[in-house]
């Protein structure tokens, strides 16, 4: 009987350990997507209790939550910071096997020593001691990330963002490089044409353009896309349910735009057009300045209207879509690849039944110019956790090069996430230390170690060019 | 070496025996969606031998035999019982590795104490002793059922049944509670005209409504749904291809109904709009009563047409379809929630490929106003095996809440499968009692005993307000 | 700590040691499909070295190549084969966990007995000891054949070929039945107008038919059918996107066929009825001849448009497709079905996410003739690897009868690649072995040995009526 989350957590051989222990552990973290909040890097300032830490913005807690039973009033309403903890630390004991149930034990122990388990009897001295950190100087924003051994976080930023946290954090020079991703979804998103002008409205505004037509539009757009670059921007990331993919002209687009500045409503038809040019666009200058891209593909979002009415986007109605996905995947990396404009490129899909999907579609578009070019994404979102990863990382080695992967990120909109490394290292050093006791890899400790390492943290600090 | 299907079966760690001995083998069965009979139930009459208890009826072990190359009159033919039997007894031993296999003799283990193991040299000596036992009074029907320690049954039935055995059963005060689903697939189907109007005309002698429109029509179903509530039911369950949640008006639901009563044939896309409206009302109702509703999505039905002309429905010529999902499921469970009109619901899915759409699916509606309010249906037909379990077991774990399943259902129409809740259970225990051995979940025996026994019994008793 | 591939590699029970050595091991192989050369059997020439044996036209290895970042001329350009070795080589320690590693080392184990693992600093020796080896009499094609005790092999071969390699081995008498296959798939392909006439002036000059419009055409195509049958084909074979089962007439038949003829570009959907059409004749004559027809589907081919221009099909540009097959394939099945006329007939997925689809359509058109009469092929190209052969057969398992599978084939082009079926035979052994450890299986040596012979040689010898 192995004890819950000791030493050797995830690690089920002798070999695992001394691959996790002696190769894995001490790599530095590169976070190269994710939701932070630039701003409160920036501000550096404490969470007042574990309760602003763990849930206020958690929508993976928040589902459950409620999946368990808990009003609203606990979840995003006014009750107070304690009551929702209260309610968290309640429901904490029905989330056994869900990978809520590791991330908070695991983030007790690495952040703030905590070994106990949550439940309500542990709650109050939970919350007490854990509060009681976090009000010190080490626990602030920027301690804890340190404390994480983090190198680099790339957030996940809008074009007409101005950047200014980015600016700060950097003249602060602080420690770990903290830089934007140019996410430009609501620029390509065409179905709600009110919310779209207001938002070109913006654009005008922050980009000093007058924008009076498609060419005009497509202009401040590539002013941010350019500003982003100066603020050291590298990465660019996609939202999007599927790839788009579909043929368009410029006249086709100017129409479209023009449609809209009359407040018209696009048909399906012309918003894919629209979608499909864009991306084509943005993919093109991330090409030209050397950039990555990444397109997260395959959720579908805000399902519960009801709720979303209520309480906004990315509140907990998103969920696992089933779209078709290769067709015009593979359509649209071609179009790229055809001009030799394809830029280093990772792929993420949320159904897993997409796996081998991505694992071979990123092999049509190697051609050998960079190791690892065309990159499948770590599981993702929903997918990630033990599972999920283990399907990936085992998907991946069976289609592709495992050693060329750039391996994990966060994705997280919390602070306390990062010991999401160490789960997916132990769960990487497992797999390999299982397959070397079986005979099915050498037992070549400092060949697999450096494998391990590489994905751990050089293959993306080599991809990012960090 | 562990020996075949003994006492600790399908457990692989002494935490995982501890578990399925200690907290889930004495738990009662609920089972609250099966094919039973009810006029069988009613009558209580015995079984003349093992071949009608096993091989009448179910197209599970016929598509096995199909497969092996025994002739069709050997299956559902004139071959005598015995005959069909040393036919079947030829197949088990090919069915290893099928979960056919393990039923097969646990079924033999728990209601015969038999514990040789199937093939043609011991057919005659097992159906013998079977059969005699079979002919005694504890092995009628109701015998059958007692002995495994059943708390609840609930058949499957259409709105146009009378429900007379059900009646019969609950004055005969049988120990085991008997309630009926409403079941209305064939009033909601009208590809076949005339099909449909037969349907109609029986519906309005049972109702005793003068159908002359939709209204009216809608009306007798109605009073079905209403008597159903009366006879005791509180489940209603669907089975369809996929989820319809198309747009249609009262108009349009009146032209399609007046079209079908002047025997024209309606197109796909009408009849994917009277679906839809079927659902709806029906779901409404369902709400309106506090009932459970379920859906049983997915299934390819009646591909060989050759065979299906000659053996009718249910005899072994369906599988897995592809069709998506996930779009549909959403925009109809949408249109309940955003009235307030979402009642307790089940999702099925018959292809794996779609759990982790509905393990995600299911937290779109759960709002917290019950705990559990939509649940994701245990592995089901094709996937009602180990495997199959296992991996929806996993998938809920992963994406939601597992100690808020409410757990197995057998969907038999086979009098003799209630050991499948046996089997469930120790594969639940075993993947408790695996991850705590390794120090995956803590080593809380108390805590993981009772999420157990919640996902045997007492969510489900909850749930279904037992 | 097991040794790197050693005896009992991959058999991690005492009870699969004794399966594979003492049941699987000895039994001959049967290659029911391949991408062998006839005309290098036929010439039984020496590979001059490596490089010319093993990465001459392997497009697996070229695609693990591109994604280690090195540069086509060491994969399909003009570098010398040492050069091409010796980057491949550098590639082979990056291939951890890939199937590519494991076949890289048994192929060497068990063609040449080198022991070594394939580094930069190992590649030297390997290459002249392989090299030494492959030059002697011993490692002609057909000596490696002979090695690896092959009884028959069935290679793929397009109706204009004119057989004369496959005569010439006949007339050889080599010891190795070696026949062809009939795959027409540019005989149905319309949808290059300039290819799809080209093919027809070929067909009608290799058939002696003055083809003039659809009847014609169709009448040279039987003749090459009945060719093929005189030289000993058996097999046929057919690689789609996914099943074409539209309806048609022999009118639009014509007509699209005078169009082709005319230089006209055909519609998709014209495409579709052709390819439909052309796939139900192909499939009559196959069942009049009592051939068994196979059906590879899911691949989506050709999408790096650049690399594939400059470097032609086949090389490493194609992946898994995500299109839905289910309703296509059943109703395709169903047309030749209904009349009486579906021969023996294996379906072949390439996304596995399709598995169950597969596993359970097969049962659909099992009647009970013919043991096993619809085959789930076995895990084909991308699956062709440990993971992705145990969920085909965990998959067949649960939902068919493993013990009437037909098993493994190499579809390979690579005459080093006998060693798979080894790797097939210890997956399997090793699945039955742990199975009958943990009592879930009857410890039956002679039945389970029985069964696994079956899969590896005997149910496929029956099939093909070898």
């Amino acid at each position: 009987m192995k004890q819950f989350l000791d030493n050797d957590f995830l690690l089920t051989s002798s070999t695992a350990k001394l691959l996790f222990h002696d190769y894995a552990k001490s790599m530095p973290v590169i976070d190269y997507h994710c939701h932070l909040s630039p701003k409160e890097i920036a501000d550096d300032v404490n969470f007042k209790n574990l309760t602003q830490a763990w849930l206020y913005g958690d929508h993976y807690k928040w589902r459950a939550m409620r999946a368990n039973g808990v009003d609203e009033r606990f979840i995003t309403g006014d009750a107070t910071d304690w009551e929702k903890f209260e309610q968290w630390a309640a429901t904490v004991p029905y989330t056994l096997r869900n990978p809520l149930y590791h991330w908070t034990h695991l983030e007790l122990q690495r952040y703030f020593n905590i070994q106990s388990v949550v439940n309500p009897q542990s709650a109050k001295k939970i919350y007490e001691e854990a509060n009681a950190q976090l009000s010190t100087k080490a626990y602030s924003i920027r301690g804890l990330l340190t404390m994480m051994h983090v190198k680099f976080i790339c957030t996940t930023d809008d074009p007409i963002d101005d950047l200014q946290y980015h600016r700060k954090i950097q003249d602060d020079n602080f420690s770990i490089k903290v830089s934007p991703a140019f996410r430009p979804d609501k620029a390509m998103s065409v179905s709600d044409t009110k919310a779209f002008n207001d938002y070109v409205n913006q654009l005008s505004n922050v980009s000093n353009t007058n924008i009076t037509g498609f060419q005009t539009y497509l202009d401040a757009l590539k002013k941010r896309h350019d500003y982003f670059n100066k603020v050291g921007c590298r990465i660019s990331d996609h939202g999007l349910e599927k790839m788009y993919a579909d043929d368009f002209t410029m006249g086709e687009l100017k129409n479209i735009f023009s449609d809209l500045q009359c407040g018209k409503k696009i048909s399906i038809e012309k918003q894919q057009k629209f979608q499909s040019a864009m991306l084509l666009f943005f993919a093109e200058w991330d090409w030209e300045k050397g950039w990555v891209q990444q397109y997260h593909l395959g959720a579908l979002r805000n399902n519960n209207k009801r709720l979303l009415t209520k309480l906004g986007p990315d509140t907990g109605w998103d969920s696992i879509g089933d779209c078709n996905q290769a067709k015009t995947l593979s359509a649209f990396l071609n179009k790229l690849d055809e001009k030799n404009m394809l830029a280093k490129t990772i792929i993420y899909n949320l159904n897993p039944a997409d796996n081998e999907v991505m694992a071979t579609m990123i092999g049509n578009y190697n051609d050998g110019s960079v190791a690892g070019k065309i990159q499948w994404g770590s599981a993702w979102w929903f997918l990630d956790q033990k599972d999920g990863m283990t399907k990936q990382i085992n998907a991946l080695s069976n289609m592709g090069l495992l050693s060329r992967f750039v391996g994990m990120l966060t994705d997280s909109r919390s602070f306390l996430s990062y010991p999401r490394h160490e789960y997916f290292r132990r769960i990487l050093c497992n797999i390999f230390g299982e397959e070397i006791e079986k005979g099915e890899i050498p037992n070549d400790e400092k060949w697999v170690g450096k494998i391990i390492r590489d994905i751990c943290y050089n293959n993306a600090k080599n991809y990012f060019g960090l």
